[in-house]
């Protein structure tokens, strides 16, 4: 959860009146996403959000955020989709931030995850990968291979220890493992390498569409199941569930069928995963600002995810049969 | 800012199903209020708010803090309003909690408190008090004189002084100051007592309700207005705007005539709100929880404002003149 900037009541009416969206009658800091302020915004036409983007998002790429929402819109993907003002701006400035207005996505994101939660992910991700296949815009994956390599060189090895003995040592032996075996050549496209449940809405068990488009980018396309294999199929108590893996797979499968070096791949491209969010989340539990108003989200579920992916034998493993 | 209590979705589909409120669309945790989890849902009628109290709200209180607000809203004063079940429930359990729905009132508020803000505050109390005239139910101030003390007491002297050397004595001098000069017999009623700015909505200027009742109680109806001057009336660097003061106390008389005694006594209400709210700020800043999703307020601000009542000779010195 987060807001991080508070924006007055004369500087919002101000920004809103560059919009046709009615008269603004509510203006409420919610809980969504960790990374920027998000606002949900009520006029007499609809509830809309309101996103300004904090220092973690990187200006520059903006534009491609915003315009990939834009490209799987109009796509007929439904995901939140930018508002522009009647001069034609999508990206403004609020408060001192880079600032914009997208769509309400009615839905909720699912809270005890079933089968039929991974099928309908699996079939929506594949929908999205083809909606942004002509998006002409790339962004290289900056939390890959080798921006692990650069995230885990800025965390101190006895501070990673601190958070679990023998952390620092894992890390290196698996970032070396990753470095030699990842895959030099996959079906490419645009991802959004987040797929978190609170980034997928539901509404009466029909998935609406996905939220939160700030880590996407160009990379492998396995790479977004293989992050939701991570995010979505495990139990609480750490157990990876087939059933849910299995729907997963073959409803992506059944949507974009997966060659067989996907599939071959899929185990080491899960680890990368796990590796990616345990150092995200072990960078921030070491630096995270004292008072800042996120709760901080433990690495060591994502230490025994990888522990899990590096037993994996094939993608049978994972509840799919070729 | 605070979202305490998560609710999954299966959880609030059930607990919506008790209410005509047509079909959950969206549920959002919304930074509003400190005390309790507050969530804005929208179903395809309307925006509603639900709120589920936390610890720090009594339950045994709760009947008296919706009956009010439903009271008041069958007088005509605009401010959420408890919606009940088919059932006729108001109030109910989700997820382990106290819950309830209220309507929801458009407008945001103020951020820059300018001394038109103060007069419609002053009208739109006084019409408060007047609807709050004739509810039935009872509740001491637990935050006056006596309660002032017990909170005192929690407080240790050298974590006081830690906050501000020499604050543990000058807090012990003005409680037995207010101890012995606190009016024993003003004009008494239902009051809000918790109308700072962020729980007083505007919309396009105009005044369209109060919010957050849960500090609500039976007390003098000029401490209200005590606690409004020191909520509304001092500018960032910590001096006093007469003409906020003036519009505030001006308007309010306009609406109810304050009596003699309750403009004499109005300095020595101004300090006990400031203490009030020093005490309070001082025993979170020494006892937040670490990690609990607070902005912690500064306790040294009403050090300062109780700095200037205590200066102030009459009402005129808040710009009234009677």
């Amino acid at each position: 959860m987060a807001v991080y900037t508070e924006v007055s009541d004369e500087e919002l009416r101000d920004f809103m009146a560059a919009y046709d969206l009615g008269t603004l009658l509510s203006c409420k800091g919610i809980a969504e996403g960790v990374e920027n302020s998000n606002f949900l915004i009520v006029t007499d036409y609809s509830p809309f959000i309101l996103t300004l983007y904090e220092k973690r998002v990187d200006e520059a790429d903006l534009p491609y955020f915003l315009g990939l929402m834009e490209h799987i819109a109009e796509k007929g993907f439904t995901c939140p989709t930018p508002v522009r003002t009647r001069e034609g701006a999508a990206l403004r400035r609020l408060a001192g931030r880079p600032a914009a207005i997208v769509t309400f996505l009615t839905g909720m994101w699912p809270s005890r995850i079933n089968p039929d939660h991974c099928a309908a992910l699996g079939g929506a991700m594949a929908e999205f990968h083809a909606a942004g296949a002509d998006f002409p815009m790339v962004r290289p994956n900056s939390l890959s291979v080798d921006g692990w390599r650069r995230l885990f060189e800025k965390i101190a090895s006895d501070a990673a220890d601190k958070v679990a003995p023998g952390l620092a040592d894992e890390i290196t032996a698996e970032l070396a493992f990753l470095e030699a075996n990842w895959p030099a050549d996959l079906p490419r496209g645009t991802i959004h390498a987040d797929l978190f449940p609170d980034n997928v809405f539901f509404e009466n068990g029909v998935l609406t569409g996905f939220i939160d488009f700030y880590f996407a980018c160009t990379d492998w396309l396995a790479y977004d199941l293989a992050i939701c294999l991570n995010a979505w199929c495990f139990e609480q108590d750490g157990s990876f569930d087939r059933a849910r893996g299995r729907a997963l797979i073959q409803a992506y499968n059944a949507v974009r069928k997966l060659t067989d070096a996907e599939l071959d791949f899929l185990p080491i491209l899960a680890r990368g995963a796990a590796l990616r969010f345990l150092l995200t989340r072990l960078y921030d539990w070491i630096n995270h600002p004292p008072g800042a108003l996120v709760r901080k989200k433990d690495p060591l579920e994502y230490q025994g995810k990888l522990a899990f992916h590096r037993k994996v034998q094939s993608v049978r493993d994972y509840g799919f049969a070729p």
